[in-house]
């Protein structure tokens, strides 16, 4: 399972990055190969300050050796080895009408001492997070997960909608990070379910993410904006950065387990804003926003 | 003990806001007075947009209660009731050549049902944040921290100074938050020294803490800066948001127990950026900072 996946998210990383240069115009992503020093590593692909996109990185990494104490708690297990890999995605857009979107697919595996594999699971999900709402593009990008769902008998888009709306949730502002998309986590064989089957949706996820994000940039990118428009962007944006570094599981994870910390933290927008107690105006573009982010809404 | 230093509080904060909003020249401090549903409240004064300061909260506060399950986790104690006081502030300056500083004076006292006190214990300290490294303003800095110090039995200023550069430490980054000053915690009545003692210490500090940061403000806010620079503050200012969200346990606990989040994140940076592996040129002002941020320096 491992050795397709990974094949899988190496194409995957190209025909994205590809594409995304091209929509930008200008930018080009810049590749870092890292290691880790207890076993793999990965392919960070950061791309900055171009037409469309202020900051985007695209990075796939495989990593193995004995599973750190910190993931012996978590998982609730024993010293056993593990293997993960996957792709990881952040971009931000300059402007504040494109929304930003974040995607990670990622295979799990957890092996005793002698090598037989113990554990195994596919995660992963996909969400968006505009700062001016237009309800046709949530409608486009939740109709995208939707479709991709369908066409797999292990995949729920209800659920797995629902899921992300909880993962990607702000608590302490009581709002959500964004409009949502999928979240799903240990998806494992079944007597119903294969991991053939697990593997089959991921990659027919994974390779629609294009097709849920792009048309969306293509739409938004050269509307104008104002520098009002702009500074409001800067604080949600100081919102992206409180949940990743709060509540992000996979981001708090990486910083206490000696993760490469550029990898990690190439997902926090480019520039960011903080006021006090800042509030929109009533009835304003800006306001209805929040109050979406505050009540998840079906976009289908 | 909770009387008197509470009073100190209320009008040292009228002290500090009132010599900042003079140095600046501009901007005044607004004040919010928010009221906690399970106990008690505070006043947050925040100033934004000045001359010299783009930023900066000057709050206090002094809530009581049951202790939240959270509180007794952390503490080790069961079913008991609190008050804790304090006085908390955060200044951002405009100019990069001006430090950002931080400090905070608290005390906190535990009872049981019958109201009889358990536990009662001082804390506190205040630190510097600079952009741009003049090692004299270090000194002074230090050497306000260490003259009052060295007026009080109770206080060791070499180990408050060690606990200080241990304490505001990006772990993931392996570097200092700033540099340094003094940090101490559970400050507690001894056979030596009573709690008279440290509200004597504590009361001396925090009124010291004016002489030991306008000074430099004055000396450098008119200093002409580039862009270039302004840059690396707004890069290092993520750090500081990266310290105060990840590792702060001020923060995450008043995130994590229905604090007034306006008023715990009032300490974080107006603008800010993240730039993929920035790193300074070699030999450059900037390299000497981080040299210094990665090997605590002794100042005095």
């Amino acid at each position: 399972m491992k050795e397709p996946f990974y094949n899988f998210i190496r194409t995957l990383q190209d025909t994205i990055t590809k594409k995304l240069e091209q929509v930008d115009g200008k930018a080009l992503f810049k590749e870092d190969e890292w290691t880790r020093e207890e076993g793999g590593g990965g392919f960070s692909r950061v791309l900055e300050n171009g037409n469309v996109f202020e900051k985007g990185g695209v990075s796939i990494s495989a990593v193995h050796g004995a599973l750190p104490p910190a993931m012996q708690t978590y998982f609730k297990v024993g010293d056993l080895d593990f293997y993960a890999t996957g792709l990881s995605l952040v971009i931000h857009p300059l402007n504040p009408m494109v929304p930003t979107v974040h995607a990670n697919f990622r295979y799990f595996e957890m092996y005793d001492k002698e090598g037989t594999v113990m554990d195994s699971w596919f995660g992963g999900g996909l969400d968006l997070t505009p700062y001016y709402l237009f309800d046709e593009d949530a409608t486009h990008f939740h109709t995208v997960c939707k479709s991709v769902c369908d066409r797999h008998k292990v995949a729920n888009y209800a659920d797995f909608k629902q899921k992300c709306d909880t993962y990607f949730h702000n608590t302490h502002r009581e709002e959500g990070r964004g409009i949502g998309g999928l979240f799903y986590d240990y998806c494992k064989a079944t007597p119903e379910f294969t991991m053939e089957d697990w593997l089959a949706f991921q990659m027919d996820m994974a390779s629609h993410f294009l097709d849920a994000y792009v048309p969306i940039v293509e739409k938004r990118k050269d509307l104008p904006f104002t520098n009002a428009q702009r500074d409001w962007q800067e604080i949600r944006r100081g919102r992206y950065v409180e949940f990743n570094l709060v509540h992000d599981k996979g981001t708090l994870f990486g910083l206490k387990t000696n993760g490469r910390i550029e990898s990690i933290l190439m997902s926090l927008p480019p520039r960011v804003q903080w006021r006090y107690d800042h509030q929109p105006a009533a009835d304003s573009e800006e306001a209805r926003l929040l109050e979406v982010l505050k009540n998840p809404v079906d976009w289908i």
